[in-house]
């Protein structure tokens, strides 16, 4: 969780939708269905559900693209290239790159919400706000990856590692006023009040990254439940609410379906930290090779770690004196299975399930018809991996 | 020139407006009118022009303050501390302090200029604006004293000196975050135009720090006099010339009237950065223990240095030849006599002259009547300290 805002781990290539694009039919919402627990083993192959997300994800980035590359070309050249470079559409001497610019969840999510409360008419009007959220996105891994000095993103050197930390706090900066005159711009009547929305979901990511690099400077044992979760909900939960908000806007949603919305995609977004973080200690089981225990490696005070630190259990005695003393034989599997033993594996999947739950009822009270509620659905079952 | 946006070297308290205050006429523009050359010595007492600023800044302030206070007050915790503390009204420790928190002359430039072409109406639905203005320049100071490492800002430490880098970097997002949400909140019809404005001055504000750091790498004889007045323009000018801008918008004012208006921001913001150079060089006549050379022991490449440099005569060989070997036994005002042989003086010093007649063609454009554009012209006098 050093992350400003938290990128997907999975960051490789999407599984092909094959022949299911297109063809799958709205999927209903309203109760959580399980299918077995949040996080589990699948075999790899893209479901029903997943296909539509995949299908979503595609035609998201597919119509968000055109717009983010004519605003970015908007740039002066030395802001444009950092951005492009960014964004995987450059390499770093200016050459064009195929690299990926991230999953696009968070625009598919403003489509998706505009779709579901507004149908096709007010998909289309959404295409500029989705761009701007991904900016404001973009904007936060930038000036993230500076603050926590991390040196790879997307596969490939940071931006601060290849142009320096001051073009790359310019870049974010930048971003984050093209995504604000983007939505300056639009006529469209929602569009001030995205703004706005926008503009506090910063102000909260902003609250959220201080919370974290706060917390890194304490010990485990010092962090309580309530505030690693509440600076996951400002960290990763706000922006995937806000985007499922600005879609309900655009649509002409009320205030309660607005509300209800932003409340979908902040426990959806929870639900996402936590298997994210349950994969951070055991792995990712669709996906071979991902090296189990880099968290605990790096003693990141994630969401199972803090509810093992904190469960009065004799094994979170014992994570405490194994969190105290980092060292090059640590024996991770070790770690991994004392916290699983102070509960703090099945404390993160149960959360996860519970937020899910949250998610799916705010979800069928924003969007009762479980036809168009199928495109967020099958969004945050696809972010939370749920679909099997 | 080593800052993102130049703040006035002199931030000491403003002269007493005495028994000028409300009191002094409005002053005719138009042309240009000279009362010695600009940046002349002066006896200290503020002049009748110079009274009619300080009245407006003080107005300025006074109506923007509580606007600012509150949105401050609206930000979490964390990030609140920061911003109070950059502001001035805070110390370190939450305590309240007294401190300055800038001259306000942006905000005063738009409400002067929506006054100026749409009365008091106008002046006062512009209240809201010229806080959004004041947020977005010192978000820049906040993130320009990060990546300058500069230590001091008001005769305080800097906020990333006391708060860290991530936290100043965090502070800074927020407050372009807060700037944005004011104006998209804002009903009057000129908002979204405004916000437009604003967001691309803030592109040009990075483009213009990113070409200031990149300068700073080059030798001075390397760089051009038509890309450090570039810089320049982008740094110092953009944002004053938006300020004016964004107060015609909220006048209602034409397209052509707003870009004379802008023109009129951006010249005198050239104007002012020139005269500051001077002063960083040969020190402020208005102000008794300024260290004089400050500027030429850092081997800033100023604009009147560069003009130096590029002057092809006998002295700017030798400039050369002192600027490459800076050593704490320098004569700096053996420097500054070179830079004055080689002409860097009165380059500057009729640059300026040049750049503040342009800017009252363009006042005269935009605002016919002379005895409205009196506001505009004392403060664009004052920021030049040409009042006498």
């Amino acid at each position: 969780m050093g992350e400003f805002l938290t990128e997907f781990r999975t960051e490789t290539t999407l599984p092909a939708p094959g022949g299911q694009r297109g063809t799958e039919p709205g999927r209903p919402a309203g109760a959580p269905k399980r299918r077995g627990p949040i996080g589990t083993q699948r075999d790899g192959r893209p479901g029903p559900a997943e296909g539509e997300a995949v299908m979503l994800l595609e035609r998201a980035r597919a119509e968000v693209d055109p717009v983010l590359r004519d605003v970015l070309g908007s740039l002066p050249g030395p802001m444009r290239r950092i951005a492009l470079y960014h964004f995987g559409w450059e390499q770093a001497d200016g050459t064009p790159a195929d690299g990926g610019s991230g999953k696009a969840i968070r625009p598919a999510l403003v489509l998706a919400a505009a779709a579901a409360l507004g149908g096709p008419e007010a998909r289309a009007a959404a295409v500029r706000a989705a761009a701007a959220v991904e900016l404001v996105h973009n904007f936060t891994l930038l000036h993230d990856d500076v603050m926590d000095r991390d040196t790879t993103r997307r596969h490939r050197p940071t931006a601060w590692t290849v142009f320096g930390v001051p073009d790359a706090i310019l870049a974010g900066d930048a971003l984050q006023a093209l995504a604000m005159r983007l939505l300056a711009e639009d006529p469209h009547p929602a569009a001030p009040a995205a703004t706005a929305r926008l503009a506090d979901c910063v102000v909260e990511l902003c609250a959220g990254q201080h919370a974290d690099t706060a917390m890194e400077r304490r010990g485990p044992g010092e962090v309580t439940l309530d505030e690693v979760l509440a600076m996951a909900e400002a960290k990763t939960g706000a922006l995937l609410g806000s985007a499922c908000a600005i879609g309900g806007l655009y649509a002409g949603a009320s205030d309660a379906d607005v509300a209800a919305l932003d409340a979908f995609g902040r426990e959806a977004g929870l639900a996402f930290q936590l298997i994210d973080d349950v994969i951070g200690i055991w792995g990712d089981p669709r996906r071979t090779g991902k090296p189990v225990g880099a968290d605990l490696a790096a003693r990141k005070k994630s969401l199972p770690v803090v509810a093992a630190f904190t469960s009065g259990t004799p094994a979170a005695v014992e994570l405490a004196e194994l969190y105290a003393r980092p060292s090059e034989e640590d024996d991770l599997d070790h770690i991994a299975l004392t916290v699983e033993r102070a509960g703090g594996r099945d404390w993160a999947q149960n959360q996860a399930a519970d937020r899910m739950a949250v998610a799916m009822q705010q979800l069928a009270r924003a969007v009762p018809d479980p036809e168009a509620a199928g495109g967020l659905l099958a969004l945050a079952e696809f972010v939370t991996r749920r679909s099997s």
